[in-house]
């Protein structure tokens, strides 16, 4: 029998966090004790793993002793300051933060793509940006059977992408407008910048800052994430990458509409399909004759990652047009740190600790 | 003194024909008297025009009889079953329906593009697709300054281009969701089709029917309609265009994510800016700095057509990606109709018939 592991999760309160909790529940990963970590305001509160009822600690460096793997979703500040401290102590770390996805020696993986680099690591395994990983996770198939040159993409992103407040931020102005009252943004956009607008019955094209080349830094993860992913590198030209994301009035699950070249002027729609069908990870759903497609209602709570709409531009020989959409707090996050988690306990690249 | 002219609203009740009489009320055009016909179902209901109350009628062939101005908004069956009958009696029809779109005899226009096309019609001018308006009175000012060789559009389109009878089942429906009750949905994706999906807090990629080619009837409307109205002929190549259209919960305004290959490799977004500033009907909002972008709570209930978060593609000289936003049911309708009015009157291609 495999020794059992300590887990940390770091931010347990969050809406990524309490997610995380849930997916290592139903994981296959050998679970000795966990424990359940995030800010003072925080501390004190229960959380339920297993039927056990499990109080939330303030973290501090002191917290890892003894932990094997952290599942970290508290902030890129937070990680940046505990995931050395926890590394240091023996415990391996996938950390949902942007915070060390540019580092070049700590491996970006969506597992159903590039599992391989998770021999690597050095303590550390960044989880991608959620709208990153469900793009990953359509395309990749397509790349390998028929080919990927070039990706222009626009996003259709969920509030719960901004957390618990931005959500419940979000539901208030639902509320507020279909009451005739004012809205009160203070969130949205993106917390901590100047202005802010109401996402509800409205489209924000701004996600996280908008920087100096005119991107917004999640156009940005998209761009330099998916040439990690697929090619290694974060500034790889072999596969071209533009991107528009936009924040919708949608609670969960992101969309995105997503046109491909694959370099191959005579594939088809039933190489697509072929390639799709068989993917771990992607549940084909495309079906126009009988109105299937994939929708965020019928993604949200679901691990999976679903195509449709597949179309071939019908002006541009071996161009496409696809429709995908994954639950961006569980692919987007949540499952895809805790697969990963599996992805190590599988490939004995983790140990218990003590 | 200009002769007044009688005009006639067909579909008077509508989300877009009420919008019509207030966009005609506000106008040019030289009004004597205005004829408000809808179904026999709404006949008796009274609308109110520069302050004077006037009876809807329910429309028979003899309901145009000395008219001179037809704005019609009742579907493409009544369109197609009264517009010629009109047109016999010596009226000029503006249709705001798909009816006629795609006659070569009929000219389909946006006058900040296409104007010119308005002295060939012989009675019928057809409206275009609320989400292809937009997309052309964005790129056309890209066109005539810099190039235009390819389109590739996203749309993130509002429930109100389903009429005031889908707007009121989306907002039933997110009162229902918000409340933890069922969401029942009898309209969206598309009024008489198989299966229907609720569109409050949820993204439905099917607006109109899906044809046998893969793509909705509104892909094909922004593709063919492209065509028609930059190149004079819907099956010309000059510009590549395809599309993916995508239904969001927000009651007014379409939001266009849009991807443009100029054909000019040394193009530079200061060339958008410039075109696009002093460019008809158009509101460049484009100040990263200043969080300014294009959103549909600012759009609503104006005529312009918004452009912002102007971007180089950064592996592909030449091309560009956009955000543009306009309110659908004025110039994506109702002002379009009205503004196509107010051109033929300017041009004296429209002339009291008593």
């Amino acid at each position: 029998m495999q020794a059992g592991l300590t887990v940390a999760i770091l931010g347990a309160t969050g809406a990524v966090g309490t997610r995380m909790l849930a997916q290592l529940a139903q994981s296959t990963i050998p679970v000795k004790a966990v424990k359940l970590l995030a800010s003072s305001r925080s501390a004190g509160k229960s959380l339920t793993f297993r039927g056990q009822s499990l109080t939330v600690e303030a973290t501090t460096a002191a917290s890892f002793a003894g932990v094997d793997l952290v599942l970290a979703s508290a902030g890129s500040m937070v990680s940046k300051q505990f995931l050395p401290v926890a590394v240091e102590q023996g415990a391996v770390c996938v950390d949902n933060t942007s915070a060390f996805r540019m580092v070049p020696t700590v491996p970006l993986v969506v597992p159903e793509v590039n599992a391989g680099a998770l021999r690597e690591h050095h303590g550390i395994i960044a989880n991608p940006n959620c709208s990153t990983i469900q793009m990953m996770v359509a395309l990749n198939p397509i790349r390998q059977a028929v080919g990927l040159k070039q990706i222009i993409v626009s996003t259709y992103q969920a509030a719960s992408g901004a957390g618990q407040s931005g959500l419940n931020e979000f539901y208030q102005e639902a509320r507020d407008y279909l009451n005739g009252q004012q809205m009160t943004a203070k969130i949205f956009p993106t917390k901590g910048d100047q202005r802010h607008y109401p996402l509800a019955f409205n489209l924000l094209p701004q996600i996280d800052v908008l920087e100096d080349n005119l991107y917004s830094h999640e156009e940005w993860k998209m761009i330099h994430e998916t040439k990690k992913i697929m090619l290694g590198d974060m500034n790889a030209n072999d596969i071209k990458v533009t991107a528009t994301c936009v924040r919708v009035p949608v609670p969960f699950s992101h969309g995105e509409s997503i046109w491909i070249d694959t370099g191959r002027p005579d594939a088809t729609v039933a190489q697509l399909h072929q390639a799709l069908a068989t993917a771990p990870g992607v549940v084909l759903q495309d079906d126009p004759q009988h109105q299937l497609y994939p929708q965020p209602l019928n993604a949200t709570g679901t691990r999976a990652t679903y195509v449709g709409r597949i179309r071939p531009d019908l002006e541009n020989p071996g161009a496409f047009n696809l429709w995908v959409v994954a639950d961006n707090l569980l692919k987007g996050a949540a499952w895809n740190a805790v697969q990963i988690a599996e992805c190590l306990v599988a490939e004995g690249l983790i140990h218990a600790v003590a």
